[in-house]
This record gives structure tokens, C-alpha cells and sequence, in this order.
């Protein structure tokens, strides 16, 4: 199809399209002339990914950039690209916190975590951030959100492709995680949100 | 104490104090001279609050003024404003789309929903980014995504304070529904992402 067909199909304008394409976010089309190129599904899939990301997970186009980067590898490593991605992803942990609690926690739990991790730090920001403002969970409360985090994330596992089996391509896990990770955290938000409203309501 | 004090006891720059009281966020201090004024802990609190809000809950400032408002107001309306506040929270959805899967799920859920809640229209953009994308869950899978953020919104509600018991006043409940809704939730992003790494290091 030609780009103005693409751009229908997507429902992406086209100097958008354009933009994709001059940043490296779209491969480019099958040139047919000076000034034309044919596109395929594969474009139309890539664009709704872009726009899935940019719109529902709310990534800078250089996380976009990065992910589709990953994908379009041709044998990519998925442990290491896992490990790439939740370090990459947003949000970036910003202030210089000890993660000596949040280390304590994931240890209590039984978890294996990369003293080093990003999210880590992250969890350690969050538990600083409560405690400065007087809402710190105590033990009990913290252990019901990460059992429902760890219920949450062994669906998500059980949910992801294995390479070599059910036809999956190294490409298919990395998009399944990835991707995975970014559009569920949306959906898992929300689902808090109106949970709490049900509750509030019935109280 | 001076502005100076208030500086080196909450770790924020004068500049920045300065802004905030400006912009209403910071309420000012007792004028204790024509450029001079004294500050109290009260001040130290709320500046960690906002920092808390703008660093760790990623909030815009026009989202922090509404919050201190809230929490200013000396009879504010609970319930009122834990639905102002749910809808007044990013992130907006800015798609337009339609809610009546989302309001389905939720039926079947059993849980009391505003069908006009923002919450409902992120939980429908959501599913259809992930339908775009073709890592649309099943029910099997939705089911324990709403089962977790049900388990994580019960300690939520049993967590918070009711006015007139436990000595709280209804400020206390709107700090502690708003500023939890909002610094809980990249506590629990962040414990999916650790499980996700626990699980993948097993697997």
C-alpha cells in the first residue's frame, strides 16, 4: 500500500508516519519510484505498537525507539534484553536512595533481585517517599501488595511465549515481555482505582 | 524558623520554596518583618508532600495545587473529593474510547462503577491498546489482574482512616486516599516488575 493508504489504515497523519520513518521508528517501504515506497501489514502493526506505547504506556520516543530496536534484532538475547528493558523502561529513578530496605523486603519475600536493578530502586524511592509524608506501610500491608504483585506477575510469565516452543520467536518473547510490561501496568493501575471506588462505595 | 532553616530541614532550595509559595502551594509563613517571615513544621511537612507528589507520584504542579487544596479546605466532603480526586489525577485519557467492554468486565466483577469514572475510560483505552498490539489478555487472565488490584484495594480502604474514629479528621482521610492513590501505585509497579525478575531468574 502507499503511505497515504497507510496513513488510513493506522489512522496515523502522515507527517507523522514521515516522522516515524526519518527517526528510524519505521523501517522504510519497498521503493517503487523517486518519491514512492510500498508498505505492508508489518508497518500497519508497527504503527499501532508505536502509538500503544506512546499513548497507553506513556514512553518517550527514545523507549519507543530502544524497544522496536530490540524487536527488529534478529536473534536477540532474552535474558539480557529483559534485564535491558526494565532498566531502560520509564520510570527512571531519580533521587539517590539506599536501597538497603527495599533489598530487606525482596529478601524477606524469597526473591531473587540484581542488587543493582533499577526497579530496586525504584521501590526503594517509593518507600521513602511514604515514610516522608507519614503513610508508610507496616509489614502486613506490604506483604499483601507483593503477594498481589507476584500473583499478577507469574500470570504474566505463564502468559509469555517460550523460544523454540509454541513457534515463538526470540522477537515474539521480547515483545510479549516488553510490551507486556508497559501496556499491563496501565491496566493494573486502573483496575486498583476502580476497585477502591467499589469498595468506597459500598462503605 | 527562617526561610533559610525551612530550606536546610526539607532538602529544597529558597528559589524553589519561593515558587511554591507564589504559585499557593506552600501556605506563607507568620510576617515577622517587611521581607522576613517564620516558618513551622508544618511547612517542612508540606513541602515533603509536594516533593513527594512531584518526584514519586510524577504529578504536575496544577495536580499538586488541586491536592493542597483539598487537604486545606477545613470540611472538605469525602466522598466528594475521593471522586474529584480519582478523576482530577493523571493520567487523563486523551483516546476516545468506547467504555463498554471495561464497564462489562467490571459488571461481571460485581463491582459498583460509575459508567462516566475516568478510571473505566483508562482501564477501555488500555484494553484496546493491548488488543492493537495482539497481547490482549483472556478472562482467565483479567480475572487475576482484578483479583490482585481487589486484594490490594481492600488493605487500601481497611488502611484508611474514617472520619470521626481513630481521631481522624476528614483532611486526614483525603491526605490519606489522595497521597495514597497516588504513592502506592509505583510502589506496586515496582514489586511487579522485581516478581517478573524473580520468576524469569527461576525460570
Amino acid at each position: 500500500m502507499r503511505i497515504s493508504e497507510l496513513a488510513r489504515e493506522s489512522g496515523i497523519p502522515i507527517p507523522t508516519i514521515k516522522y516515524y520513518l526519518r527517526e528510524g521508528l519505521l523501517p522504510p517501504g519497498l521503493p517503487t519510484a523517486a518519491t514512492q515506497a510500498e508498505y505492508g501489514d508489518g508497518h500497519v502493526e508497527r504503527l499501532r505498537l508505536i502509538r500503544a506505547l506512546v499513548d497507553i504506556g506513556r514512553l518517550p520516543l527514545a523507549s519507543v525507539r530502544d524497544i522496536v530496536g530490540w524487536l527488529d534484532d534478529d536473534a536477540p538475547d532474552v535474558g539480557a534484553v529483559v534485564g535491558a528493558a526494565h532498566e531502560a523502561l520509564p520510570p527512571t529513578p531519580e533521587a539517590n536512595v539506599d536501597p538497603a530496605r527495599a533489598l530487606a523486603l525482596t529478601e524477606r519475600l524469597g526473591w531473587t533481585i540484581d542488587p543493582g536493578s533499577t526497579s530496586l530502586h525504584r521501590l526503594a524511592e517509593a518507600l521513602q517517599a511514604l515514610d516522608d509524608v507519614g503513610l508508610a506501610p507496616d509489614d502486613a500491608k506490604l506483604d499483601i501488595y507483593a503477594r498481589a504483585a507476584a500473583e499478577v506477575a507469574e500470570v504474566d510469565i505463564a502468559t509469555t511465549p517460550v523460544p523454540g516452543q509454541d513457534d515463538a520467536t526470540p522477537a515474539d518473547v521480547v515483545r510479549y515481555v516488553v510490551v507486556g510490561t508497559v501496556l499491563y501496568e496501565p491496566l493494573l493501575l486502573a483496575l486498583r482505582r476502580l476497585a477502591q471506588q467499589d469498595l468506597f462505595y459500598r462503605r
